[in-house]
């Protein structure tokens, strides 16, 4: 099986070298040079020189892009050159309607589309111990079962396209919130003059433990806003998964208030940081610069 | 040490028997006679027919009471009946404000105040196995220590009042906003048709992970909204948490949002429900009455 990979950024070029490291063909195509030189050093990929010549033959593609608009005009180009019966297998965080959008536009070219979202980090994703959440043509998805176990540890198959897109938003929009307002408490201990290791071992004995209290706190309290998760990129998650909300008629004022303080952050320029900077909207943490 | 209860209800009823259970000379009072009662039958604790008598003798007076209104005023009126050296402890849920007056009240008449919030629920201080959030007079809770270590199982002690108190409102700010965001997530993930089951177990693999995704996400699922903290407590300590908030100068917009959505759950009248009814805000709950 002749794999191409489209975007290999941080997330798209961890799971490309981890394939081409488990004997797979990969051949990558990305803008950045660089980004493609660093997966034919490490991972001994093919690199492409332009996205025609890189889809030649290519039974999987992978897509990994930063926007919706781009998953969805890459799609447009892709179906054109792929053979009938190539899957496209986009593992960008997009929203439900841009899938549907991508997997219409795959359909009346004979090309099958699979939605797969990703869980953790790029970190995790280098070695294949990732989460996949996974919609779409069921056939292709069984086809591809091998290439998909070996990208991640653990595979969950929703119904469709929508259910694996919406999910991963859902999971952002929840953690981005729960780090928001994690932080808006950390704020109000240091305030009160709470004496921030002892506010980190007794707030595990409590009702507001979290993954994000467990990960993000500690690096809160050292002032290390160093990205692993950029405070942009949650934005833009969340601002997506609020337009699937809107879309599907739920209200998510929580959710929202979040967003609103995510794009705050980012105005006052921590947009490129990690998620976690959200914290320095708060007057305790203007001294700290990690 | 002659210990007086004030306040027996749900937790401070729990607190109360197993004092008396591990041995310590317990007499209770309530405006409730069944509360008084249950303590009497359950762990032999006598009771008192009014404030006065209730306090004779005491050396340590637990004060467990619903309001910051009803602290202060039983505070202003015990001081006058305890002697000079007695110990208050309230483990009550207040702001710091309350607090800061309470000690000053007791400080004039020569009592010595303690503030001590519990951490869990009523069943885990039935036995000790709670966390307690201490702080004000350092010789009186050195004194007091037996008595705490039997009423916790691990003592976290802070400065002063204004820690211990703002301490367990931050942890209940978090995880009640916790919760409200995982109704919304919930919600959109159920409209957009992701199962039940597959939403939770798939939940656990991702940065939304929490304490209240653990315990209160089940319950949601099969609409049971049975109540083990109220969502009227939980909408009254995130407002004393803002309050606090706004004297100590800190902006949480989300928990705020968070509190309104409560508040909006309460007037729909599921105000004496779990908190995680906040859920029945979304349409795709609407039809599960557990």
């Amino acid at each position: 099986m002749k794999i191409t990979s489209i975007g290999v950024g941080n997330m798209g070029g961890a799971v490309a070298r981890w394939l081409a490291k488990g004997g797979f063909d990969v051949t990558v195509f990305d803008l950045d040079p660089e980004a493609m030189q660093r997966c034919a050093d490490e991972a001994g990929t093919e690199q492409a020189s332009s996205l025609t010549t890189a889809l030649k033959g290519a039974d999987i593609v992978l897509t990994s892009l930063p926007t919706t608009k781009l998953v969805l005009d890459t799609v447009d180009q892709m179906v054109v050159d792929l053979a009938s019966g190539a899957i496209i297998i986009d593992i960008s965080t997009i929203d439900p309607d841009t899938a549907i959008k991508a997997q219409a536009a795959c359909d009346v070219n004979g090309v099958r589309f699979v939605s797969c979202s990703l869980g953790k980090t790029p970190i995790q994703a280098e070695t294949g111990e990732i989460p996949l959440f996974v919609g779409g043509d069921k056939t292709a998805i069984d086809e591809a079962q091998d290439v998909l176990e070996r990208m991640g540890e653990k595979i969950y198959r929703f119904d469709d396209v929508v259910g694996a897109t919406t999910f991963k938003l859902v999971s952002n929009l929840i953690g981005m919130t729960n780090v928001t307002v994690l932080m808006e408490g950390l704020a109000l201990a240091r305030n009160a003059g709470i004496d921030d290791d002892l506010f980190r071992e007794a707030l595990e004995d409590t009702g507001a433990v979290s993954f994000q209290s467990d990960v993000r706190l500690p690096w809160a309290l050292k002032g290390d806003w160093s990205t692993r998760f950029s405070l942009d990129l949650a934005a833009k998650d969340v601002g997506l998964a609020l337009d699937a909300a809107s879309t599907f008629n739920v209200e998510a004022p929580v959710a929202q208030t979040a967003l609103d303080r995510l794009h705050e952050a980012s105005a006052q320029g921590f947009g490129r940081e990690d998620v976690v900077a959200v914290a320095r909207l708060h007057n305790s943490f203007e001294a700290i610069d990690g």
